[in-house]
């Protein structure tokens, strides 16, 4: 197979179909934008895993994702799609980046969610947008369906983890076009891309961020509570 | 005098009034929120008075300043205002941070200018603020005026530097209110806190971020043409 790009924790592969991809998850865990990682034996497969379980939910509630089918155990294959450099963060308490660049301190409840977008570029560190930026960049008629899908997806999410008496924090989604020109859920769902909460203690890659805790299980905790 | 805080390159102290402080102009010049800095004899006295001209042109203009007299070469005699801690930038061409940040080219002329807003902390490094985390921090009631002023700011400096050849590529404001409750422009208006081209060279801070000029010459050029 041929990759086409190696991400951080996933690489993509061509196959034989021009519509298709193979996405394959990496025993691996980075921090801080590919500054710190680790090696961690079978996280690629518990993530494809909970990302499966999440992706089927999702098509469920009538949101179209990418997610086909799982050829191996730690491996997607996806409809192709030609992915929005912008990636949209959900944020329902405040944590992370946004403490860091804020007056608003961490734990705060935002009483609507807030919907945030990221320029997908590593090298630049993933810079916040505003819509203005968007909008010069050529992206700003895509908000509206972007903002909508996020918001939707974070009421079916927020509601799967109420269910295991977690809390969902806040959470990254990347979208792109498939060959007809539907926008599509694309990536990755799993406690790598967003933050997980039950009484103080986090059972995502904060885990890793902060050094403080178990993240494989804590990861297959959510697996087992998803299947 | 009895210093209220020491910036950068100002010094703001209190004054007899309690309604007015006194705003000395310091001989030094910083890059990369303090990290580089340089003695530059004059400087001071230099930016202190290109101020004092631009908020005469802004007050005659009918813009509400915190300008009342200078008491020296170097220092102001300002209104004492509350400072709203965020920082308003227009932008009539790209340049810097939104290059760094986006995807949009150095030199790209925006169809409308763009107001946009970053947070007052240099511990934070002064990161950018989309309307929305404004709003959470409680300031959201400001924007409408924050931007109409400085889109007034805008076509007002705009009309000054073109006069003399250059163009505004982008510049920061502070406001802060005074002790009845009005709205007023604060702090410094100079190359320090703005950009000023003329076929592709630079008359502003630019000159020392990149160490390709004469800061003090092109400072006291502006200065000369404004007076």
């Amino acid at each position: 197979m041929i990759p086409i790009t190696a991400g951080k924790v996933k690489t993509v592969f061509e196959t034989d179909n021009p519509n298709e991809v193979i996405i394959r998850y990496e025993d691996r865990v980075t921090a801080g934008n590919g500054r710190r990682e680790l090696w961690v034996e079978d996280k690629g497969a518990v993530c494809c895993e909970i990302s499966r379980s999440l992706f089927n939910i999702l098509e469920r509630e009538g949101i179209r994702t990418h997610y086909i089918t799982m050829p191996t155990q730690k491996s997607m294959c996806c409809t192709k799609l030609d992915i929005i450099p912008i990636e949209v963060v959900v944020r329902n308490i405040a944590a992370g980046s946004i403490v860091r660049q804020t007056t608003i301190p961490e734990g705060y409840e935002f009483e609507f969610p807030l919907v945030e977008y990221y320029l997908k570029d590593d090298d630049k560190d993933d810079p916040l947008l505003t819509e203005e930026r968007i909008a010069v960049m050529g992206y700003g008629h895509e908000l509206d369906e972007l903002d909508y899908l996020a918001r939707h997806v974070n009421e079916i999410l927020t509601g799967v983890f109420n269910d295991m008496d977690l809390t969902l924090v806040d959470f990254k989604l990347e979208f792109g076009y498939d060959a007809n020109d539907n926008l599509v859920l694309g990536d990755e769902l799993s406690p790598d891309g967003m933050r997980l909460w039950r009484d103080g203690v986090s059972f995502d890659k904060d885990l890793f961020r902060k050094n403080n805790g178990d993240l494989l299980g804590a990861y297959n905790y959510i697996l087992r509570e998803l299947v």
